[in-house]
């Protein structure tokens, strides 16, 4: 009857995703809507999934070599202007102050939407030699793109993120870099989240304004649709030029500087409860959940003695996981089932007078909902570890097979549009590179081409006959 | 030699804090100024001090039942126009963004100054009854407040801080939520950075505006100025009527929360800088410094064992401490010495070919430099801890004295006029608490009330000889 209740104000989520989607977000508690049109509230229980983000990747790039630092928050219109393909692709989405107090400012001010502009001008006072290189910094904060359509964590007018900005001697060393973020972000969507993605270059209709070349991490949404999951841009001597960012080399001669910029944003936790919920609500991998393990205590109002041993229990599990003891007398267990299981916690432990009596707790996942597996108290924190691994593997599992069994590849030109019209998922296709041919593939699919990846490919364009020279995966995306 | 090439960049700090502040902070690499008027870059080395004072604050928050979130950085005019004290205050320092895009704004937005007047209207929405209280959440950003005359860390355009917003049942609970939080903050000062305070309120000429009184901790600089450290605000009621947040309480009837805002901000840092250094560079207390042991190598071109054995060293130190091997060829021991000890790491450790042989290795304190401890290499790390241990106790008691010796408590008009003048630290005088007795003071010294102490007070009034109602510590400030 309570499962009933939760299930009625949570829409089926196949029936309709996007109105799942926010009404998961709301009840959960994940996020809010703001004063400030565009903007959202993360709540406490959406701000500790990106914490748990954060966490694991700064220990990866403390591993790696980088440090964090802050840098304004303003961009001086001049400085956003000095790259000239990037001012293009940013100054239409600018928020702009104006005024400070009552007095108005000689120059505009950009709320930063990315910090390339400047980072560099710093960058070029702090890089004398090659002594000097690399620079490895990021920064996390958010910025502000000033959007028309908006949707909680996947888009919205401020966001948060890392950015990291590299600057390095060579080409090479620049591209290794991109490479080894690249591979830091796959690690973290596919063993933290439970993400698979695609990844390689987007086109360059689709790159960073300013960059080269864009890497991309390609995940899918349970509608068929694509969502850029992290991108790493290398940028050449672009922003180097234009801001004057040099060095001298070990030949004595002086040099450009190569530079990188990448970021993964608060999408990540929009596209994590999307991927993984279902029509009881969320569904948290337990490498992030801000509650791995919640502890419920049965009949506990007929035996004392339960609550005591609950209480020692989630101690004893604290040591190791993050609990959550759901002792409140207001509410019935079945009811606190529904909840946490709305909330997505991966992993339930309850007891009750007859588990004490046989020195026992149940477990139930959160994906098992069937199966209760009585574990004796002795050994329990260790069974618990356990079961969370095996709960976050079976995610990977499930959303391994749903990307393979979503990504194909198709010889024909009729087959593609068809198939990206539908969302079916990645759609592969031969391409000879031209913007004509992608054009063509765009309008008459509503989809874009969303990632090449590393492959080499013979055959012909499937648009206009010409030999290929890559393959690209299109889909619909958000 | 070397050690007099850094003392000719660095003034001496007693002829001019000033100069010797930036100096010192532009040389180690904590800050550097930026293309924006007034904001500042903070590197890495001086974030990562912040995020030191981050780790351990966090920690209390958590201990004590807070939680972390976002909230927009945009605050619309007239959510900030709400609360008529607040807006006053504030509207003068704020950074107005007026357009996105091409578009003008139908209502200007704030840049946020604070963040009561965008959190309040969350707090309408979610607090129903009171179960749902004390909220107590906080957030971690950077806020702008359009600033005139500037200085790295102390008082910037955009500065760095956590807010905490709390929401309360009654009162008592809301003050006592102001305690804990001032109590935290002592904590942090003293047993952190090593820097112990005044504590007691502000007088109301000089608390946050929409706040019934404010909770205030006083450090002092070497010049005996005083610096506001950290504040926690008793709000009442004032931004619950303002925004509308009631609550239904046990007796079913509605009322408006209590609620309470704290922070303190990146100035910290410079605080830090000012009172610990040195004519030989910054001094940074062992617990927060982003390097705590440095080991250096000597004579490691004659003998590699001595390099192989120091990055042992170093590898087993660093599985307790930050810790930094200084192994790079093109620079002497002397030299490493010298940069180590401008940039404030607390204790040294040597290792050369003749300590190999005898089995040990050589420690030097930052304030010790004249005593080189030669310690065996078994149980050097629980020695080092131990060391460190010892440096932040020293730090703590210098501090303690100096801080002891420059608060008097006065018992003639004339003298606390001179004292205050000549920045001789907190003049303690008897107050009737009227705002002309104030007001003379501030205009004869140059100073200002900066905290009254929680304690009873006797006698008459230092500037009008009517009865006091409370001891007052004036001095001037940063």
């Amino acid at each position: 009857m309570e499962a009933k209740a939760w299930v009625r104000e949570i829409p089926r989520k196949q029936d309709n995703l996007s109105e799942w989607y926010t009404a998961v977000l709301l009840k959960a508690e994940m996020v809010d809507y703001s004063p400030v049109r565009g903007c959202m509230v993360i709540r406490p229980y959406g701000w500790a999934v990106w914490e748990a983000i954060q966490r694991w990747l700064d220990a990866e790039f403390r591993r790696t070599g980088h440090q964090t630092a802050a840098f304004p928050l303003f961009v001086p219109e001049s400085l956003l202007q000095r790259e000239a393909e990037h001012v293009q692709g940013f100054a239409p989405q600018v928020a702009w102050v104006t005024h400070g107090g009552d007095e108005e400012l000689a120059e505009r001010l950009a709320v930063r939407p990315t910090s390339e502009a400047i980072i560099m001008p710093m960058y070029a006072r702090w890089i004398r030699s090659y002594r000097d290189l690399p620079v490895l910094i990021l920064q996390w904060c958010s910025v502000v793109r000033w959007e028309k359509a908006t949707r909680p964590f996947l888009r919205t007018t401020e966001f948060f993120w890392h950015e990291g900005h590299t600057a390095h001697r060579t080409a090479e060393e620049a591209d290794a870099e991109c490479r080894l973020i690249l591979d830091i972000y796959r690690r973290l969507l596919e063993e933290q989240l439970a993400m698979p993605v695609l990844v390689g270059r987007k086109p360059d209709s689709e790159k960073f304004a300013g960059a080269d070349w864009t890497y991309t991490l390609e995940a899918l949404m349970p509608d068929g649709q694509a969502i850029q999951a992290g991108t790493s841009h290398f940028l050449g001597q672009n922003f180097a030029r234009a801001f004057d960012v040099k060095f001298l080399d070990r030949d004595n001669t002086e040099k450009y500087v190569w530079t990188t910029s990448w970021a993964v944003t608060t999408r990540l936790v929009g596209a994590l409860v999307m991927a993984h919920g279902d029509d009881r609500g969320l569904f948290l991998p337990p490498r992030v959940a801000p509650v791995q393990v919640v502890v419920v205590p049965v009949r506990a109002e007929r035996e004392p003695a339960v609550l005591e041993r609950a209480r020692q229990l989630a101690a004893q599990l604290s040591e190791r996981f993050r609990v959550r003891l759901d002792d409140r007398e207001e509410y019935t267990p079945g009811w606190k089932f529904n909840e946490w299981e709305m909330r997505g916690v991966p992993l339930r432990v309850e007891l009750g007078p007859r588990d004490l009596q046989q020195g026992q707790a149940v477990l139930v996942a959160r994906d098992a909902e069937g199966t209760r597996q009585p574990v004796p108290l002795d050994g329990l924190v260790d069974r618990v570890g356990e079961e969370l691994e095996a709960i976050q593997e079976r995610m990977l599992e499930r959303a391994r097979a749903y990307l393979a069994a979503h990504t194909v590849r198709v010889e024909d030109y009729g087959e593609a549009v068809q198939l990206i019209r539908q969302r079916k998922g990645f759609v592969g296709v031969r391409w000879c590179g031209d913007t004509s041919c992608e054009d063509r593939l765009r309008d008459e699919t509503g989809g874009s081409p969303r990632v090449i990846p590393e492959e080499a490919v013979n055959g012909a364009c499937l648009v206009c006959g010409r030999k290929a020279n890559a393959l690209v995966y299109f889909a619909r995306a958000y």
